[in-house]
């Protein structure tokens, strides 16, 4: 064959192909379109997700261990049943068991030991308490923890006031987070290798507010476990500047949170078995348990319930999938994963089933944007093949990315899915005071629902 | 040419018409990225429009003709010069003067006369009032203006309730919004043709409270004014319920609304003179007045500050368009469209200038989904083929649609283009007392503010 032949040869073909690859994808959207419609339609009227969410938060905070988390087990196992799910159950995990107690206050001092006022603070989650009485030091202000190397002897019997400010100019809060969070996580120990006998760290948030988010915090073996804490964000810009007419001023911090033995908790499960693949696996969730701030309405309370709307959504229109479709509502995703790690563990060795895709909700219960996929390059174009259909509840994108901590935790599945919404009001309220009902929109959140039901439907339907 | 060399050089054609158009494009993307991206870090740390609302909202409502209205027009000619525009400029225009006076109440009465409650309404803009000592009605409830026809002589002297639902299960809230508005809008005059005294209408809004929108509605000529206005969502509800079993009960009404002569009003003009093409003309534009009920916050305060804080993002990074842009706060949207119609006018005829685009932000201050766009097929490709650089401000579309209606009067444009934000919140608040400051969040109203300017800078320097 000549260059020219096979040139045009070659045209030939890559019209045949795309037409085929049209036609096919063509009479996917004809197919899904129609329900995908319904499923927006139904999930905007009745609501029931954002109607469970409602009475679910009035049980409270859910943080592991908690008689909140507790109740909530019960309450998803007895709304699994009452959905009529196929198979609902539980599955146990270790879980820490940390309480933060009944006091947890924060004064500043002068030098003389005069209280000038109340700061706002939230305990870190995983922290230890103060002495009964409290404990009282100067303060010392960093923003990075070089700073904090360079101060050496100065550290030393200080508390440590990590002050660096939340990035308000990243686009992606969930960017400025992580790298704000750091101090959270790690400030107790870099501040206890150079002495100091306590932390306090400016609130990992985007509002400008008193209302401190808390959050977990990690200690290391062989160092010094400190009193870590989160300082409000107008108290933290207070303190600096009191500090720097008055470094001679003092904080007397008492605490009473305590790390408890450790203790068991659920993860619960309930599923629509596949009526032609059952031992096929889509697994859609979020996470159960929250923090003791706020009452995790948007983290993750509205988001677990979108997941678990999303099989109601399709037993409400009497859908039958072809695959099974299960909702794993996990334990302790926020101070240890623990949940993630046990299902993970169950799904990545278990021999009668297969996990084809899973799909988590764990980014706040705004309006949906899109999707964040971990696959091959072939599954996420099929995945994105079917944007249209998605389109129809407002998913603009299917994109290459993380899918969610812990359904990330299953390691052998072909796509691992992060639903992706609006994220611009999250970080003012997670693992905060603000994180309640009143912030969660019927709309948002159910549009959520139905995107995350039309995704594993067609999954269901079509495999990956 | 035989067939075949033919295909393959129109191969090879594409292939290159395709690498060329792909370089291009790319170089644009280049050009323009770390441009964008600064836009929306200045934009998200300053804050500026945002502090702007804060300060103009302090002014109240901005009702065509009230002195809110005047006061806001000096607000922003002086922010105007304040932050260096290159021209500065009132521009007349007739406009309607409607004053919704103290008195706005409905009590419902049992058969007897006695009053069993007030009711929660807002008279509807354009309304006459009722007469001084209110006037007193059975009322009958339709969903439709053909339950309306169908009454006959059952409707006469009687107060029609309009009770048709806002629908919950339409994605699109504009779409639900223009689907409802045609009982506020049209009722006064389908009423009064078959007698009635008066008209209540079910809010025209999402949420479900007591606080009723208000809106324009119209009279017609040689048909019997009536007053109109609209009720709260709950107490609808509680009215269509109690009609059910006392359909004697009557409702009195009381109103001193009214229509006092047309007055002046402005557009407020300003704008960044193009450094090559100052005749060639990009308008960004949003609407001043706003109604009654709440201080116009997201309808139309905030998307208006945005296009004029577009110009100063532009100046405060030092950029110099090529083109002129021009901001246009709008005189009279609400009711009368007068603003609009002028400077379209003046538009269409001026002979020194071309306006080559214009982009209207009248659809809140929520989070950037798209632009929509009103221009020929290539027009609307170049602007898609931006999309990467507009996308640094969470645009994730360009799709063919319509603009405002207040650029959508500028006829003689290559693109009339319409900025379009989330809306699932936005008919919750609109034209009623929930339209607050408090409402509106900085990070999604100043991220739409870098997604105007990023979309206009570009046009400048390279045109449509």
């Amino acid at each position: 064959m000549n260059l020219k032949k096979f040139v045009s040869s070659l045209f030939v073909l890559f019209l045949l192909f795309g037409c085929s690859q049209r036609k096919d994808n063509t009479q996917i959207i004809q197919k899904y379109n129609a329900i995908s419609k319904m499923m927006v339609r139904n999930a905007l009227t009745e609501r029931t997700g954002y109607k469970w969410l409602k009475d679910l938060l009035k049980i409270g905070p859910r943080l592991s261990g908690s008689p909140g988390n507790f109740k909530a087990v019960e309450w998803v196992k007895n709304k699994m049943k009452e959905i009529g799910l196929d198979s609902v159950w539980l599955q146990k995990c270790k879980v820490p068991h940390w309480v933060r107690g009944n006091i947890e206050e924060a004064e500043l001092l002068n030098a003389r030991g005069k209280k000038i006022r109340n700061l706002h603070i939230a305990d870190l989650g995983g922290s230890i308490g103060t002495p009964p009485n409290g404990l009282v030091a100067n303060v010392v202000e960093v923003k990075s923890f070089d700073e904090l190397k360079m101060l050496g002897t100065k550290a030393k019997n200080k508390i440590i006031f990590f002050n660096e400010k939340f990035d308000y100019g990243e686009i992606n809060t969930f960017k400025a987070y992580s790298k704000a969070v750091k101090k959270r996580v790690y400030g107790a120990i870099e501040a206890a290798k150079v002495g100091a006998k306590a932390i306090l760290i400016r609130t990992v948030g985007s509002a400008y507010d008193n209302k401190p988010h808390t959050g977990n915090m990690h200690y290391a073996k062989d160092i010094k476990k400190i009193p870590a804490a989160a300082l409000g964000a107008i108290d933290s810009d207070y303190l600096s500047d009191v500090l720097i007419h008055h470094p001679d001023y003092k904080i007397k911090l008492k605490m009473n949170c305590e790390n408890l033995p450790d203790t068991i908790s659920y993860n619960v499960i309930g599923e629509i078995k596949g009526s032609e693949f059952p031992n096929q696996v889509i697994v859609v969730g979020g996470h159960l348990d929250c923090w003791d701030k706020g009452v995790g309405a948007h983290d993750d309370g509205a988001p677990a319930l979108q997941t678990l709307e999303a099989l109601d959504l399709i037993k409400r229109l009497d859908l039958k999938p072809k695959r099974t479709i299960r909702c794993v509502l996990f334990a302790n995703e926020e101070n240890g994963l623990n949940g993630g790690k046990t299902y993970g563990k169950y799904a990545d060795t278990v021999k009668s089933e297969t996990h084809i895709a899973s799909i988590e909700s764990d980014r706040g219960a705004f309006t949906p944007r899109g999707f964040s996929v971990k696959s091959d390059k072939n599954t996420l174009e099929k995945i994105k093949s079917w944007l249209p259909v998605l389109n129809n509840a407002l998913i603009d994108w299917v994109k290459p990315g993380g899918s969610g901590a812990d359904v990330g935790q299953i390691k052998k599945v072909k796509a691992s899915i992060g639903y992706v919404p609006d994220a611009q009001r999250y970080m003012d309220l997670h693992h905060s005071d603000n994180d309640t009902f009143d912030k969660v929109h019927p709309r948002e959140m159910e549009l959520g629902t139905a995107a995350i039901a039309i995704l594993s439907y067609i999954i269901s339907q079509e495999g990956l």
